[in-house]
């Protein structure tokens, strides 16, 4: 522990955090990034429904497995674009839009349940994503779909979101998320990849930063100003190389500061003993 | 009423009998069949959960349609082959057909419980079915598939199918379906539709085999012969021209004719009182 | 013939226009529109090539139709969105588009072919369409696309459109469509269906208003204004309730007034003889 | 050179064989074997057409490396199924199959011809290689789709496959393949995957079993017989860890041997030098 990760001072509330990635987002005989070792590492997955990635048999398979590790299971729902991968920007209008989120949620939720679990939280994937942060309009269908089929799911998105908004007005609680191996702009919003620095891909450099966001509510701006960050969940990528050893620095470095690395949605209770017959 | 359709002898129990038809069978622009014509004439709802047919827009509006006026849902599962409208049939392993049954019946019963009622049956859709009343295999599949959702579900098919066997060694009650516009052989079997008289296409002559199967528990087959059936379920087809008019010839005699068109799994109380808030 | 449609000049060149219409745009069991009907009224079919609807039979049998009835083909190309109808804007990079292009414009080509002409000219569907009015990034990948497939295809598209510039830009020839039953504003631009008076249901209407573009060049707009238009093609909505009546119609009034419906790209002698063996 | 594989008898036509490999059969964000590598090794590309694998961008990458390296492009037709990689067997109806494999040939000749190449032969895939050895009716349809579009593309398949006999039939000429990491029977199929010993997995030993097939059209069968066969190209499996080396070993071996490697497709002249412009 270094000078810059002072010890939280004698009496003071453990710190936790909890860990989040994307899984599921394979397609038949498609794979897509590294869903088993990211589940030992992760306390949040965030599980495709099908729509930008994820088919039903991929899908269960990591329903199954976060259960069993006793992962947190959320919803990343996205635009239909199996092609795309759920990248692409998309004009869609308000009812179907809605439409479309239920239908996912539903989807996840039911396999989530057989499982022996349910769904606690959601997280829009890649192009819808970036256009709820700041759409107004569709943040409110994402937001009137999620509360039409669980009030007491949470949305976890950018800090400041339209999508937050648009989610505490239909009453709905929101986790704030924020990215370890991504730079930061004075104004809050992430630096473009194509900006030089935008990407951090030293493991060790990027757990400091989510150390320091983590226990100091701070993270250096590219710019050179400091930004205060409450973060409820730290995103880790599973698609790069090295996603995997990345997230287990970061994990490592986290429980080493003594920082409790899970959930605020777990429940209390396992879902399911590991030894319950099904 | 005519000689061939004697009342019922006074104190017998009144008779009843559902009506079901496939609805929901939509995509995006496209249209299909007579959604909200039908929805005023049957008792049951096969509804398409997205593999076959069916967008979520199209789901949710037929499913509120509905639940709206009473109408019993359930779901209507396919082989994941828009081009092909489930119509090919398809050799699915047992564990990847366990999967997209468990997902198609999840997404319809989210959806279906965001119109305030529930998924009460699953009705295997064009080649699954035809697959299922014969293959024990696939119908072992979704047998599971079935029974690991919701063993109160009820699986609606021909009586004396695979699919059937298999709920019920699962412990799953079934529902046996009859067809009022199609020829029976001696068999049991429908009679191919390359086979003159195959199909019926008099509405009136459609409702007297109806109620014939219904009061007498019997249809008189293409081969002469009579057939003893008890119908839990008749179909009425929607995507043909005169649908509509066929389905209110059959109910219109069956109501005449004192027997009680009503679903078997409609529930005690309506979901929704029509007037109830969203 | 009335006042507002004097007889052309003695010793004028003859007034010659073409119809064009969206076809083969339903899907396996889905119809959409009125494929055959319209085949024996417009002299341009736009194609769906399988993205926004089409699949590979209904492509084939439209395109057979045509060829059998002379009607020049083109590629209707649209964005990959079948649950959307095409009618959905995306956000689709460069080369990306530019290959999607060149696919569907192969299929559709190559299925011609195969029935004896071959596609001569593109016009994209939907919400490609729209953004390739206005949208100079996406006409380019438009324009680049067909150029490299083959660079005599002529472009349909609005006067005066992005994606005409585009076309110009690499050397491609362009064919100006005009709506008959749609009001345009003094921009140039057509009103919104939104505004009343924006679509124009009366086929007598209609007819008189394509005559005064073809004969005179001027179309009275929205705003009371005249705007000057010089028509290559005139697009007859196929999705209407009506459709064929407003084409036959258009067609009888166009004819009557001495104008020849035939498309400029019909070869001099045609594809294939009617009783040619295949 | 081991007393195994004499060298040919002086004044021999020297050997050649063919090695192809599927290609371009990722999806968007999925990628799919190692597209780049074997083309380097390869004579003959497999190209994905979109239906079970292959969306435009990946196979125009695949089809640009192919023809910068002189490798021939075939055809990798396949079922309507990306959700199961057209590995699931499907009843399609005859025209249906026929349409659907016209489109396909249609898109991938036109995107090669683009590129300055166009497709020499068709390979069917997954389940549909599998169904058309021994399925006479789809055989059919597949050799019909083949005829109507370019009667002169040879067909790759089993030696004595239902394709290749409809493909005679048709009038059309056939390529043998061989597989050197697949264990036969005497009855000349492949041994199913189930059986021990059934994949050979060492890349030596592949390259010594293809270099017997080569040299001396001979193959020892599982069951200890000597088979027959006089391979036209040998099939290299691309999508199995390793594929790279074995390929490379096969390659190697065959070289080293005195085989002549490459397609009896190839043109006399490259289809376009590497230099020129586009």
């Amino acid at each position: 522990m270094t000078a810059l990760e002072p010890s939280p001072p004698a009496g003071a509330t453990a710190l936790t955090v909890d860990l989040n990635a994307d899984l599921a987002e394979g397609y038949g005989a498609w794979t897509f990034g590294c869903d088993d070792d990211l589940l030992s590492l992760v306390t949040s997955a965030n599980v495709a429904c099908g729509f930008h990635g994820g088919d039903p048999s991929t899908i269960r398979r990591a329903v199954e497995t976060a259960v069993a590790r006793g992962v947190v299971i959320g919803a990343h729902v996205g635009y239909p674009d199996l092609q795309g991968f759920g990248r692409r920007n998309m004009d869609i209008g308000h009812q179907e839009l809605v439409d479309l989120t239920v239908y996912q949620l539903a989807a996840l939720d039911g396999v989530t349940r057989v499982a022996g679990s349910r769904v606690r939280y959601v997280k829009p994937h890649g192009a819808l994503y970036n256009r709820v942060a700041r759409d107004a309009a569709q943040a409110e269908a994402v937001a009137e779909a999620v509360a039409s089929f669980d009030n007491e799911l949470r949305v976890l998105s950018l800090p400041g979101s339209a999508l937050h908004r648009a989610a505490h007005a239909r009453g709905l609680d929101t986790l704030d998320e924020v990215f370890g191996d991504r730079a930061y702009l004075a104004s809050g919003a992430l630096a473009p990849r194509s900006t030089e620095g935008s990407v951090i891909h030293d493991p060790d450099q990027v757990a400091k930063r989510v150390l320091q966001m983590v226990r100091h509510h701070t993270v250096n701006t590219l710019d050179d100003t400091t930004l205060d960050v409450v973060p409820d969940s730290v995103c880790i990528h599973g698609d790069s190389p090295g996603a995997v050893q990345l997230a287990a620095a970061v994990r490592h470095r986290l429980e080493e500061a003594g920082v409790s690395v899970r959930s605020p949605l777990a429940p209390a209770q396992p879902d399911r003993r590991p030894d319950a017959p099904r």
